[in-house]
Order: structure tokens, then C-alpha cells, then sequence
């Protein structure tokens, strides 16, 4: 135990003053660690696969899921992908020393805000080893020193995707306590890392609503979490028809396991005859069970009772709940009651309502007449995420390298004193 | 304890269901409040005044300290500035509903911030009752309902303020529950209220050290925390003679007990003989006692040795540490292991040098060639301020109307489905 909570102090220790050289790293310096960081990755494929191979046959022996070891395993076309990814966070401009805001005020100082970082990032995440990579480039680009725990079933890739990290950073001259791998697979270390408030400024979990929660209950810094999504599309009773039934059926069958896709669709009254059937004929043929409302269930035979439960549950599956309702009002109740605060959309024409759904929906993302799907930040132009935050707090929705930043005033005077 | 859980329950339910109204309420209607609670503790002066005088009467009899007794003291003059601050307050814009960023995507969404309230705040604040009213009245404008909680020595003061916010918003056809005031003075309530993460969006201590402490440790909801102001000045090699003690004079003495004002001055060497006998022999005059380092002490018989616990002291008072250093990087490292990040100023003509010092210093407040005294949310025409927090995490600086918000992403589509 004492181990490894001195681990952890070290860690802190190295990341903190890390954090304090490449708070003031140029953007060319930043730019060159990634740039190293992609040539590492390539010249070392072999190592990579040589190192994955051994998490896939351990993963093997120890019985893991199919989907489980899909997840880890890295091929040419998925290390491919994360140069591609390293390389678009390479053409990102820079976050820090943004000058915003910057105006006179009555005793003649200038003020205005500057983007700083927000310091020692901790990533915890769990199957994926692309994010080892994919994370410490975000925090590298965003000037915040970060503390990378992987899962366990990963732990060779991740240390060999880390190892190109470390060469990247040392080559482009920076200090390479800026990235740090926890490589001990012992728990207390997760437990330690999310109390170390004197070292870690923020941690973001990155994996299921499981690992998520047991974060935010015992971390003593702030987490950037991202939980549930459960979406909803609401469908106006001045809804374009054709828009209505493409946007719901492209938000709930584009991808069934994503955070964005809807899973409660609310129709207006008025509008199910025009709109409701035709998307039920849709959603059954591409094999969505559909769960309805007492209303819903007289449009098919196919359609199961939805129960109290349903208008609760994130499915991440071909899995659709469907409510009629009689207002918008009661779309927006229904919302704020059941829905998880990822992201809420309204197919209308109606000029009026559909400005007062966007006032009053009270979420990370808010949507007219586009599909839920698009809640993301390489669709938001963020150019990379590394969560969709569902927090009010500091961050809100996809969290690209603005996300990770902080601000600070900046005061511009010329001898000015205070009366 | 149970009484006292259930009562924070109610209180914070109330406060969840009036804050799905304040979200959305016009600025007419936050405004029209507002000037009803003015409206309201200018007709009901002699209330007012009465409840006071018990708790003055009651803080005597208990023995209180003349400062406290003065900081709980309610006259016209200080009603009169509660009411100027309320108008302020009225005269800013309102910060809901702003939407910023607004770009399409090359899907052809649009996409765009706006800024949207919290959600439900607790104040916790000590004894000066016109904090019942500045609280109030900066959550109501920027959306948020709230949670008071004053100090017990205030307790029939912030009573009758607290009559009047309700009438207030009661007048202008709000849910009244959009302010509450928790009058139990059992301390369990605060412990309770600190840890209501299901109701309550953010805790904002108002208070010295301890209590800011004590809440940050047990609380379960973000803190909008401002704890120590150990803030410097430094004076450059190349700092301009008239600037420079006329800054570093009044960063200390304009006011002694705030926490913007200087508490470490740091000179360069070069700038020692040119400047400090001079800035030495104005501070001697007006009384400050000044705590040198060795190369200090040789510039008058005045000057007391400093320890190393005079560097990390915020004296809140009438003295002064002053370190003369080699360079400016041994300033900033000073000012990185002794500051608490809150606001730093470099006085200086050198270009480089003070654009690397704004760039280089991690303070929530960084300034060339200003006082200290500055760092405040009126001077930075935010209005008003709530406090000055001096974490990274969300809000950073003097914390206004913007700093109670957070912003939501909001996508304009026109039938737009994702690939």
C-alpha cells in the first residue's frame, strides 16, 4: 500500500514540475513532440505487434470476450489510424496563450483572459490502447503533463505505444516526466492517483459508466465525466416529413453502441400519423425492437409495452423507446425527467417552438433538425475529443484541447494604481 | 440529524424544481426581481434595522469583537450601498442565452456555444448580512436558484434581508424558491448542504481561510473557492523608478486586510540602489514593518531579518517581505513555490521580460506595470463579483455574472443526418 502511494507522490512530483516547463513550451516544441512521436510509432510497428500479440494471447488465456479482444488488438490499419489521429491534432492551432477579451476599462487598464493549461492531467481508461496514444497527445498539445493508466489486459501495448511517447518528447526536448505511464497493475494505484489533489488537477476517465462512477465517488479533483447518454429526438407536430424520419432513423441505426444515438424517440400527437408509421415500417425492417407507449403500441402489433424503466435506459443496443405526447411542454418534462443531458434534438419547421426547445432543454447539446449522431467533437470542429462531458462544470459536451485548458486574466498598464 | 438531512432534501428539491423556471426566465423578469428586492428593503428600513440591532445586542452579550461587530452593523449608508449594488447588478447585461462560436461544419450543421446557468448554488458566507443580498441577487440575474447560509451571529438580519428577496421575486412572478435561506443554525445543515451533489450544482464558501477549508474537504459538489492572496510584486532591472514605487506603495497600503494587496515584494538587484532606499523609507513612514532578506537588511536598521515562513505568510496586515533576487527566473520561481496563484505583477519597460512574466506566471491574476489592488471584479468591468477563485478548474479570477454560468453546445441543422 505505502508502495504504492509513494509511487503515486513521485509521479505527482515528476508531472507537476513537468507541467511547469511545458506550460511555457512553444507551439513548434509541442508540434515536434507529436511529429516525433508519429515517426516513433512507425519505425517501431514490429515492437508494437510483437507487444500487442502478447496482450491478445494472455487475453486469450484468461477467456476474454470477443468484443473485449477485438478492442485491443492493433493492426497496420489501426496504427494507421492513430498517426492519422496524431497528425490532425498536429494541425490543430494551439489552445494556450490565447488572448481573448481584451478591452479598457474606466482607471485605464486593459484586461483581458489568457488560455492557460489546467496542469497534471490523469487518464485512466480501460481496453483501447490507441488511447494511450491518442490521450497523451491532447494533453501534450494542450500543454498539461499527464498520467496515463491503461487496463490491465492492454499492458504491453500500452507500454510499448508509451515508450514511443517518451522517445518523442525527449527528442523534441522537452521534459519527459510530461507523460507518465502507471505500470503497475495494482488497483491502489487507480485509488491513489484520483486522491492525489496536490499533484493531479483534473482526471478523466475514459471507459464505462462503471469504472466512471467509481471514479467520481472516491476522487478527491475535479473529474471530467462523461456517463450516461441517454438522447432523444423529438419529432414536432410541424416536422418535415422526410427530414423527421431520415434524422430519427439515421440518430437511432447509424451506430447502436455510441453515447449520441438516440434512445427514446417523443413524437408530437399530431404528427404520428403523417410521420410515425412509415419510420415504425423503417426501424422494424432494419431490426430495431421497438418498446412504445400505450398510443405507440395501436400502430403495430410488432411493438412492445414499454415499461417505466425504458424511458431510463441508456440500451446501446437495436433497441428504440417510443412516446406520443401531447405538447412540447410534455416532450421537455419528459426530457428533463429520463433524459441523461448528453444531447436532446427537435425536427420542426416551427420557427417559435424550435427556439424555445433550445432555450429550455437543459443539455451538453442541444439540436434542430440534425441527427443526434453528431455529437462529437471532430463534428463540432473541435478537430479531436477526449470525452463528451456531461458535467455544467468547466466543461460541456466533446472535450477537445480548449477543454483542457484554463483561463486566466491578463492586465496590461502603464503605471496604473488603484484608489 | 435526520430532521436536519430531511430539511435539506426539501430545500434542495425546491431549489431543483425553481431553478427548470429561473433557466428560462426573461431578463425582464430577473431584472423586474431585482428591483423589487431594492424597492423592498427600502420601504422596510426600520425591519430591517430592528433585527439588527438584536443580533448586535445578542453579539454583545456574547461577547463578540468590535470588528465583528462592525462587519454585522447595518446603518442607511450601508443600506443604501446594498441597494447601489442591486442597481449595478440590474444594469449589467444578462449573460444567459449569449451564443458565441457560431461556424458551420463541413457536414453543413452549424454549430455554436450558449451560455446557460449552473443550475442550483449554496452560498455559505459569514457575518455580513449584505452578503444575503449580493448573493442573491448575482445567482437570480445569472439563472441560478440558491441556497443561503449565513452566519448564526447574523441570523435576524439576514432573516429580514432575506424577507425582502423573497417579496421580490414574489412581486415579479417568479417561483419563489429561486432564493432560500436555510435559518436552523445547527451546523449539521452546512455539512448536509455540501454534500446534496443531487441537488446542489456548486458550493461557493464566502469566508476566511478556515471556513473555505473546511468546506472544500467534506464537500461532494464543485467549490468555487478563493482561499490565500499571497500576492507579488516584482520589480524589474528595467522597471521605470516613478512606476515602480508608486505600484509596489499601493499594492501594500491602499488597503491591508484584502487579498489582492502585496504581500512579497521582490526587486532585482540591478534595480536595488536606483529604487528600494526610497520605496523603504515611504513604507517606514506610513507604518508598515518591513521583513527583509539578508541583502535587504543592509538598506536600513528598520528592516527585520525575514524567515522562510514570512514567504509563504499573507499577513492581511501592515507588513511587508521584501526579496531582493538575481534574475527574473529566480522571481518567478520564488513566486511558483511561495504564491497561491492569485494575482502577481511585474513592473517593468523591458518588452521581453514582461511578456515572458505574463506568459511564464500561473496565477489567476498576471500584471505589467499595475497594483495588485486591482485584481477585482469591478475594476475588470465584470460588475460584480462573487468572490475570486484561484483554481484552474472552471472559473478562474474575480468570478462575476459569467463566472456562475457554463455553456452548452447548441447545432442548427437543416435535416442534416450524419454519415
Amino acid at each position: 500500500m505505502d508502495s504504492i502511494k509513494n509511487l503515486i507522490v513521485t509521479l505527482g512530483e515528476n508531472a507537476k514540475n513537468a507541467a511547469k516547463t511545458l506550460r511555457c513550451a512553444t507551439t513548434v516544441a509541442k508540434n515536434n513532440t507529436l511529429i516525433n512521436i508519429a515517426s516513433q510509432i512507425d519505425q517501431n510497428r514490429a515492437s508494437i505487434f510483437k507487444a500487442n500479440n502478447q496482450d491478445l494471447v494472455n487475453g486469450k488465456n484468461k477467456g476474454l470476450e470477443t468484443t473485449l479482444l477485438d478492442r485491443l488488438m492493433l493492426d497496420e490499419e489501426r496504427l494507421n489510424g492513430v498517426i492519422e489521429s496524431l497528425n490532425q491534432i498536429i494541425n490543430l492551432p494551439d489552445p494556450i496563450g490565447e488572448i481573448t477579451d481584451l478591452k479598457y476599462q474606466p482607471s485605464g487598464i486593459q484586461v483581458g483572459k489568457m488560455r492557460v493549461p489546467l496542469g497534471v492531467l490523469g487518464i485512466i481508461y480501460e481496453s483501447r490502447p490507441n488511447v494511450t496514444i491518442d490521450a497523451a497527445a491532447l494533453c501534450l498539445k494542450s500543454g498539461n503533463s499527464v498520467i496515463l493508466r491503461g487496463g490491465s489486459e492492454a499492458i504491453h501495448s500500452n507500454y510499448a505505444l508509451y515508450t514511443c511517447v517518451r522517445q518523442g518528447i525527449k527528442q523534441a526536448g522537452l521534459n519527459e516526466n510530461c507523460a507518465q505511464l502507471i505500470n503497475t497493475q495494482n488497483h491502489e494505484a487507480v485509488i491513489e492517483l484520483v486522491k492525489a489533489s496536490d499533484y493531479v488537477d483534473a482526471i478523466i476517465p475514459r471507459g464505462g459508466k462503471g469504472l466512471v462512477e467509481a471514479i467520481s465517488n472516491s476522487a478527491k479533483t475535479p473529474v471530467i465525466k462523461h456517463l450516461n447518454g441517454i438522447c432523444h429526438t423529438y419529432i414536432d407536430k410541424d416536422a418535415d416529413k422526410k427530414k423527421a424520419i431520415s434524422i430519427a432513423f439515421n440518430a437511432k441505426t447509424r451506430r447502436y453502441g455510441v453515447c449520441n444515438a438516440t434512445e427514446t424517440l417523443l413524437v408530437h400527437a399530431c404528427a404520428v400519423s403523417r410521420i410515425l408509421p412509415k419510420l415504425i415500417a423503417q426501424y422494424l425492417t432494419k431490426g430495431v425492437e421497438l418498446r412504445g407507449c400505450k398510443e405507440t403500441l395501436k400502430l403495430s402489433n410488432k411493438i412492445i409495452a414499454a415499461t417505466e424503466k425504458d424511458w431510463n435506459t441508456e440500451y446501446l443496443d437495436a433497441i428504440l423507446s417510443i412516446r406520443i405526447v401531447n405538447s412540447m411542454s410534455e416532450a421537455i418534462k419528459h426530457i428533463d425527467k429520463h433524459g441523461s443531458g448528453h444531447t436532446e434534438s427537435i425536427v420542426s419547421e416551427n420557427y417559435t417552438r424550435s427556439r424555445r426547445f433550445i432555450t429550455e432543454v437543459d443539455s451538453a447539446s442541444v439540436m434542430i433538425n440534425a441527427s443526434t449522431g453528431f455529437a462529437d467533437g471532430f463534428e463540432y470542429g473541435l478537430g479531436a475529443e477526449i470525452g463528451i462531458s456531461t458535467d455544467k462544470f468547466h466543461v460541456r459536451g466533446p472535450v477537445g484541447l480548449e477543454g483542457l485548458t484554463s483561463q486566466k486574466f491578463i492586465v496590461l498598464g502603464d503605471g496604473h494604481i488603484r484608489q
